[in-house]
């Protein structure tokens, strides 16, 4: 895959819009803020949720929504996916009926921005995942990935209140997905994968978001051993991540960073003193 | 109301927990970090959801969760809230039985940071409430307000990746509450006015996670006219605080922040130029 294949579009049409108000000195201002739009997701004639997204790639969210809740399986036919803006309706067909009752029954409202409805059969198939024991990360990729998403025009830069989930492969972004919730960040991403058959060997994911369980347990679900984020860790994500074998990396930002799980992938080939700390600088211009 | 009521405890028994890994150097490491609990909530013998939450004030939060999902009305009768923290289950009883098998079907994942299901007759009671006309906000309560919520000790402060939701008067923190995901603080606080019978007159609501439509819709409910928040908007968090007339304050950090609704309630009392720049000491602490 080559370097960038998804990136942000930040002056994209319906991604943004400008909103008038006043200032700390009572001058007018008009300031860019992000959109959120409800999206409801059909499995065929069943209706599984409303999402509030920025609306781009809807249906890598919604095929990857579903992928990512274990709702449908990456070997399983989807025969359409059907995305009616009008409605904000977007339909993924299969050609076997598919029944939630005990699923939508079963619900688990997970942490933080880590959105979503977790369902109880995720954890089931989340122990039966093995992670690439091979998969290497160099210190110097994790320093090249963040100044290179960092300095990437996106929605964060330009109107912040929004997260982003990079695919990487060794130094190099491929696909970057934003969104309000960086759940659906993922999503697409998972969906995107999917669509195009990209497998999770050699992959890193990258997330400006905190590492909840929830982030964990998709990142799992995606069978990529390997998740790095510029934010914070909560217990039961570092639990998650002990228990699966992944390699989770927080705190990146500047030279600094930390590993909680899986350290035995790391090879320390970059010096952390020769890495600027571009780290300020964006966290001023975000919206978080 | 006394100021500072009830703030955060960082150092209680179970809110965070220290994990060991390595940093950018290799070294050994030990990390605080928050932990994140399931919380199984029940009313009467309907299970609702299971929430993530740091595990603080159970009850409280699935009160308020109930009221500001409008599956409980702050006018029925309660005959008890019971917590099993073996079980990580609490149960709200009421002397009516009530039946969610429609509301549950309809479900709305909403936004970012802004966690749970929103049903379909929260948006119904969202068009009935008028908030305060006449409530003020003085732009020297929101800088006051501001230091001092973001120099008290918090879980923030120390182990990061965590959102805080502020009940405030005048210029003074009155509840701070915080939790992994902002919609269990606002909820916790929300279940606080509840049972001390704390009403929304003159009453400020502070946050330090994004101005989405869920904030909004949440501190509606809770019919208070005033939400400021350091982080970012969304532009239908925007859209509803201006049909629901409220004032909303956001990107309030050091001397800046920006009005995009309901401006004429702000009174010009402070001069920026005085305000230091607090802001980057503590984003820099934050795991978020």
């Amino acid at each position: 895959m080559k370097e960038y294949e998804i990136v942000p579009d930040p002056d994209a049409f319906g991604l943004s819009e400008v909103v008038s108000g006043v200032d700390h000195n009572g001058n007018d201002v008009e300031l860019p803020v992000v959109v959120e739009k409800p999206l409801t997701l059909f499995l065929n004639k069943q209706e599984v949720v409303t999402m509030m997204t920025i609306g781009d790639y809807p249906e890598y969210l919604a095929v990857g929504y579903l992928l990512n809740q274990n709702m449908l399986q990456s070997d399983d036919i989807v025969t359409g996916v059907d995305y009616d803006e009008d409605l904000g309706v977007v339909v993924v067909r299969t050609p076997s009926k598919t029944d939630f009752e005990e699923k939508l029954k079963k619900k688990t409202q997970t942490s933080g921005c880590a959105q979503g409805t977790v369902f109880g059969d995720v954890m089931e198939k989340f122990d039966d995942i093995t992670l690439d024991r091979d998969a290497r990360l160099k210190t110097s990729w994790i320093y090249n990935l963040s100044k290179k998403i960092n300095q990437l025009p996106s929605l964060y830069l330009k109107v912040g209140a929004i997260h982003g989930c990079v695919l990487c492969e060794e130094d190099k972004p491929l696909v970057y997905m934003e969104d309000v919730g960086r759940h659906n960040a993922i999503d697409k991403i998972a969906g995107y994968m999917w669509a195009n058959k990209i497998g999770p060997k050699g992959k890193i994911f990258y997330t400006t978001g905190r590492l909840t369980s929830e982030m964990v347990i998709k990142t799992v679900q995606m069978q990529i051993p390997i998740l790095i984020s510029r934010s914070g860790f909560t217990a039961w994500g570092v639990d998650l991540a002990c228990q699966s074998g992944m390699t989770l990396v927080g705190r990146a930002k500047g030279k600094r960073f930390q590993c909680l799980s899986g350290a035995d992938r790391l090879e320390f080939d970059a010096d952390p003193n020769q890495v600027a700390d571009e780290s300020k600088k964006f966290q001023r211009k975000a919206g978080q």
